[in-house]
Parts: C-alpha cells; sequence; structure tokens
C-alpha cells in the first residue's frame, strides 16, 4: 500500500554506506507521506546489504506501526519528533559518520570555516545540550528529538538542516530523504575539512558573514541560481 | 569432518580485509564447537586473497592439530588461551587495524566519548600491561592470552569484547564470530572517532555514566531493544 | 558541432569523482579550443554519475552560451576569467577535495616539503587574498577569477598550475583539460602529506631551493628527461 | 627474450596502485636476474592503467638498455645502485606513498611503537641525511642511490629491508620483487600508525628491544616460525 514511500525510504537507506557513511547498521533514513500522515523507515539491526524495499516499516505520527512485520528502527521515536517539530521535512537520516560524530562526542559546533560549508548551513552546524540522567532514563529516543527540537527555537531548520547530538551522532533533514542523504554526505565532508583547517591554524576565525550569505543564498531561497532551478 | 565449523571460521576471515581492518596476512579469526573441544583457524600467512573454507586448521584445546594440513596461525595459543578462560565467547578475531593499532601501541585504552562506543562496550577498551622479558622470551604467544586473562581479572569479557594487547594490537570476540568481526569493525571505527574527538578537545571527559549504560543496555542483556530480538 | 571538445570536457569531468576528489557536485572542469574561442564546460548541479557528454554546456570567451540545453556550472565566469587571463591553459579544473580545501579554508598556502610537490609546482601554491564585501556582492564569480589574476601578477601560471582560493577551495589548470585533472590529483596529495609533515614537524622548513629546481625541471621545460618526451 | 623477468616486473608495478600506495606514475618497481647481471623496470611516466608487460625496459648494471623501445623510469640509477650495493636483493620498489613521504618530507625515521613495525623492520625505518646542492646538480639519481647506501654503512638491508630519502619519499626491496612490494605495503601500514600513536602520545617511547626482537626474529632468520616455511 506504501510502497512508493518505502522505495524511496529504501534507496535512501542504502545510499548509505554506499557514501561511507554507514558501518555495520549505525544510522537510518526516514521518508515522509504528510497526505497520509505516515513514514517509512529501516527496520532495526538489519544489515544494510540484506535490506528490501518491501521490509520498511509504515509508522503514523503516533508511532503506531502500520505496515511491516518487522519492528522499526530504535530510533523512531527520534524521526517522528522531527517529523511534528518541522513540517517542512520531507525526509530524516541520522549517521554515525567519522567525522561529524567526533565533533559530536566532543559537544562541539563544526565550525564553518569555508564555501563548502555555506553552501549547505546558514552557520556553523549546531550541537544540542547533554541529555539529562532523567531524559536518558525516560523515553530517551522521543526525548533525543526534543532536544534537537530545543536546540532550533530560534534556528530555522530550512536554514540548518543538521544538528549534531551532544555525546552522539548527527541527524540531517531535507525536503525529502534523497536531499537529506545528499546533506549527510556535506556534512561528514565539511567536518573533516574543518578538522584539517583547526590542525593547521588552531583558533582559525569563522568565514565572514558576506560570503557565507552569498554561498548559502547561491542555493537556497528565490534567489537561488546554482543548479538547473 | 569440521566442514561447517571451517566454514564458518573462513567466512569471518575473508570478511576482515573486506571491511577493511586487514592489510597483508596482519589478522586472524577463529570459531569454536564448545561441545566437540575445537576451533577453526586459519592457516599462518596464507593471503587473504588465495585462502579457501577448506585450509582451515582444526586445532584442539590442548593446542593439538586435529584437522588440517598447513600450520595454523602462529596466534593460535593466543585464540586458545582466551577459548578456555572465556566460556562464553564463540569466536575470537585479531586484527591490526589503524586507529586501534596506534590505541594499543601508545599504551592507552581507547576513552568512551560517545554512544557508537557505548553500544559495543561498556566502558574504556582495555589495555594490557606490557608483557616482562621473560614473558616474550617464554611462550610468547600463550602469554600473551595470559596477560589479556590477568586484564580480565575483573572484568566481564561480555561487556568487554575487545582488549589491546599493549605494543601489539587489538584482539576482539562474541558468541559467535561474526559477532567477532562486528566488533573489530565497531572497534576501529570508535577508535578514529576517539582520536578525531581528542584532537578537537585535548582532555575530552569521557561520556556520562547514565548515557553509557542506556546504550549499552540498549542492544546487551534482558532489556535489550534493539534489533529484530 | 562541438562534439570533441564536448567529449574532452566530458572525460575531465567524470574523472573527478573517480579520482575521489569529488562529492556530490562540489566541482567542474572545461576545455578550451583556442582557434574557436569556446570552451566546453560542466552544466550547473548536475550529478556527475547522470552526466553525458552531449550536456556539455558551450561558452564563447564573453559568456554568451553557444551550443547546450542546460545552465552552465555557476563557477563559469571564473573559468572564463582565467582563459582570458591564461592564454597558454587548455583546460581549467575546480574540486573542493578534502585537504587542498583545509589550506583553502585556513588561508595558508601548502608549504613544499618535498618532491612530490616539487615535480608539480615551482614553490608552495599560493593563496589568494580574501574577496572583500564589494567583490562578493558584485560580479562574484568573475570577480573570483580576478583575484586570482592579481595574486598571479609576478608569477608564471605554468610555473604553479594551481591557486587556492581563500575560504573557498583550489583551481588548477593546464595546457590541457587531462593535465588540469593531473595536477588536481597531485594537488590533494601533497596538501595531505604537507599537514601530517606538519603534524610531524611543526614548523617544518621548506625544501632546499637546489632541490626545487631540478625536481621541477625533470619535469617541466627544455631539460625535461622524465616520461616519453 | 626477458619475458619472465618483465612479468615479474609488470606484477609488482601494477600492484602498487592496487595497495593504493600510488597516485598517477608516482613510483616504480624492478625486478633483477642476477645470472645474467639485467633488470627489468617500469618505463617513465606510463599510466598504470595503459602499462603492459611487455613494455618493461630491461637494464644492465651499466646502466646499458638491453630490451625494451621505451625510455626506463628517470629512477633507475637508484635502482641500479641498489642492486649493486645490496647483493641479497632481488626488487625494488619506490612509491610516493602518503604517510611513508611525510615522514621522508620531514627528515624523520619512523620510530618503532609496535609489533607491526617489528615484523617487518628490526628498527625505526633509516632516513638518509638531505643531499648536497653538488649531488643535486651531479647524477642526481645515481647519488640519491649513493645516500641510500651512505646510510647503510652500519645496517644490513635484510634487517632493514626499506629506507626514507629525506625530502623525498620510501624506497624498499627485498629477495625478489613481489616481497619488496609487500615491504612497501607494510612500511605505509606503519607510518600511519607512528603518526596516530605519536598523536596520541607525544614523545612517545619506541618498542622494548626484547619485543622488537622477538616479533623480527618470528618471521626472519633460521628460528623463523611464521608461516608454512
Amino acid at each position: 500500500m506504501y510502497a512508493e514511500l518505502k522505495r524511496e525510504a529504501y534507496e535512501a537507506n542504502v545510499a548509505l554506506p554506499r557514501h561511507g557513511l554507514i558501518n555495520l547498521t549505525f544510522g537510518n533514513a526516514s521518508a515522509i507521506d504528510r497526505a497520509k500522515g505516515v513514514f517509512a523507515i529501516k527496520p532495526s539491526g538489519v544489515d544494510y546489504a540484506a535490506l528490501t524495499a518491501d521490509e520498511m516499516v509504515v509508522v503514523d505520527l503516533d508511532g503506531k506501526t502500520v505496515e511491516g512485520k518487522l519492528r522499526p528502527s530504535s530510533d523512531t521515536p527520534t524521526h517522528r519528533r522531527l517529523f511534528l517539530a518541522f513540517p517542512g521535512v520531507g525526509g530524516v537520516v541520522h549517521t554515525h559518520s567519522t567525522h561529524a560524530t567526533a565533533f559530536a562526542q566532543a559537544g562541539k559546533p563544526i565550525p564553518i570555516f569555508g564555501t563548502t560549508h555555506a553552501d549547505y548551513f546558514n552557520g556553523p552546524v549546531p550541537v544540542t545540550r547533554k541529555m539529562t540522567a532523567k531524559e536518558i532514563a525516560g523515553a530517551y529516543e522521543w526525548l533525543t528529538g526534543e532536544v534537537i527540537v530545543e536546540r532550533f527555537n530560534a534556528l530555522d531548520p530550512a536554514d540548518f538542516p543538521a544538528v549534531l547530538v551532544n555525546r552522539h551522532a548527527p541527524f540531517t533533514w531535507g525536503p525529502d530523504v534523497a536531499k537529506a542523504v545528499e546533506v549527510s554526505v556535506a556534512l561528514e565532508c565539511v567536518a573533516q575539512m574543518a578538522l584539517s583547517s583547526l590542525q593547521l591554524a588552531p583558533g582559525l576565525a569563522e568565514i565572514e558573514p558576506e560570503l557565507l550569505k552569498k554561498h548559502f543564498k547561491r542555493k537556497h531561497g528565490p534567489g537561488a541560481y546554482y543548479g538547473q532551478g
């Protein structure tokens, strides 16, 4: 019944190891059908090499499985929280990609040092606060979504389509899940470059605001002129 | 006679270079049949590309070869020591994977900075003491197993399915050898992330105990809810 | 009409991801036909995997598209500025390759520490000054070319077939676009080696002038004796 | 006439990019037939992808080409110098592999921090002195061999089957050229591990002499017991 949505989520999931963003089963991607109020997500702990589109699990926005025989990803409540909070988002991706995760573990935002970063993010990639012992002991995965939403209190998720969950790893999103995968690729790339730039120049200042604006606006919003428009 | 066991050990061995964990012949995997008291292990110094399942060497727990024409891995006594000491272990893997080995060479445990690590290990990955000149001059490979066992005096090998042998490289294990391979992949991954996190934040504190517990228990023990259970 | 030129530009573009120099659509290559006064360049934002030779866009030196249905790369004015300023150049390549971009972001030239570097560049790889707010707000891509040309005021582009645009990423060039691709590969390689050498020896002095001259001249100019000449 | 020797050299040359040790045409391998006093080496500047066994150039120990239409590698005199100085050597390999070259550029030996290193080298990997302006202006490639030989004044090339040429890159060797390729793989691997270990523990002490001896002797000399011997 949700064949197209499952196909879309499946394609995004299998793209992750192909881009070198995922080892073993460390990650997941989901795609939402806003009209039907459901999203398709990877089943928990299934090897990417063995995964089929048909195995994707379809979940509604109350968290109930509406199609699929397998248990959905343990991170499903985090995806659900983001879909509820960010109405413009069509797909969510979670990876433990090496360099982005190194920043998350260190609890540091990824500083914005160049145009590669500015093509995707309208400033440093934000990091959440640490979760409290109470949050961790509670509805942990749902509350992981909560601390992300809290961090975006004053931020537009279209300006910053990624976040680092403190001590954990990145989540990315986009108008569709294919775009969220693209952001995950770009995120890992800018994280690695930022670490290397810091090694070359400790204390390096961030990009000048006018250059940030120029590059972000080249690709986003009404004046964008990158691509085939 | 041990076709199934040899097949299992063979599959684990050839997975190691495929995961980028092994260069040349730097490593080996073994699988045990507890009922028969024997384990199958890679023959010494044979190129992975040329390896066949039939060439696996079957050794009993006294160290006697019971099937196979080739000499078993020179590290066989270390595997044997671990199988004898850790009754819950069904497979052992030894690699010289780059970043885990960098920690082993430095004689430093891998600090636990995030949830990727906590999904696999219930704390920092332990490192053994250095071996003495007498141990090195003696039954070296058996005693390599001994210093590992000594290090696990107060540790549960199910909580810490990996060790760094000081100046040498990692060993990992699991309920079966496929799981031990998975732990080797995760270990290299968390070692690389930990090094990068330290470069971003020298002196970084380790993960909060409640988050460690949460993630480790998500995947291990009676309350585990990750995967298809 | 420009089938051969488009083929040449196409081959160079698809070589970039194959050499690991490009993620997503971060880069472009162009080839010029000096007699006809036109160059072929990648269309903007098109995925490398889907790209065809026929989709290359042919642009004249006034910036007018003379063949092709798609919009040319947003970086086309930078390529055009370089073709106009550097008459010996037959091809231009732009990438965001990881380590070269790390130097560009840090605003640092790539120091010349060894013969790998000296085989391709007659000194450190230069970096431009930062662009002004006015330049960024103006004809940005054309002025990106301008600051490169300004940097080469006293440098021969044949001696230094690459530049780092400050806060941005590298451009390379050569007598033909295949050579410009080769320089991009070498550039990323020497950038990575330079970073590692600096990590081993902070403050490392650059290569001795006589060794630089020897290696550069082995491959360039009338006395060159490398290759099949 | 030298079909077998050319085949052997060819196989070694094409193994280098396959092992990720060579970009573009940065390297070469040669194999000697001691009885006939000739060695086969890669032609200069030829792309590895296009290389054929028949194109290998056969050179005698006076440096005269005895078979082959192409010009031999520009590094041929270095190989020849090593074959003349080290009678036990059957093959020589030269690469610019990333991490080994980073040490060479920094003029630093690769410190011996673990057993991976000790399995191949009986101590730190030596680095030559810098070449003088006069040597560089003279018979440069032959004198590159000379400074290597000078460095091995008090070292056995069987104990240290690799050297870093200061400011340049590594050469390795072995009883045959396939073994020299294997040493090149191991060298890059230990160089990367050593850099990472130094990042974890600046000032790290080298391996204890008894452990070095144990591992080197496990693989080399009359008491070796590694492999199928």
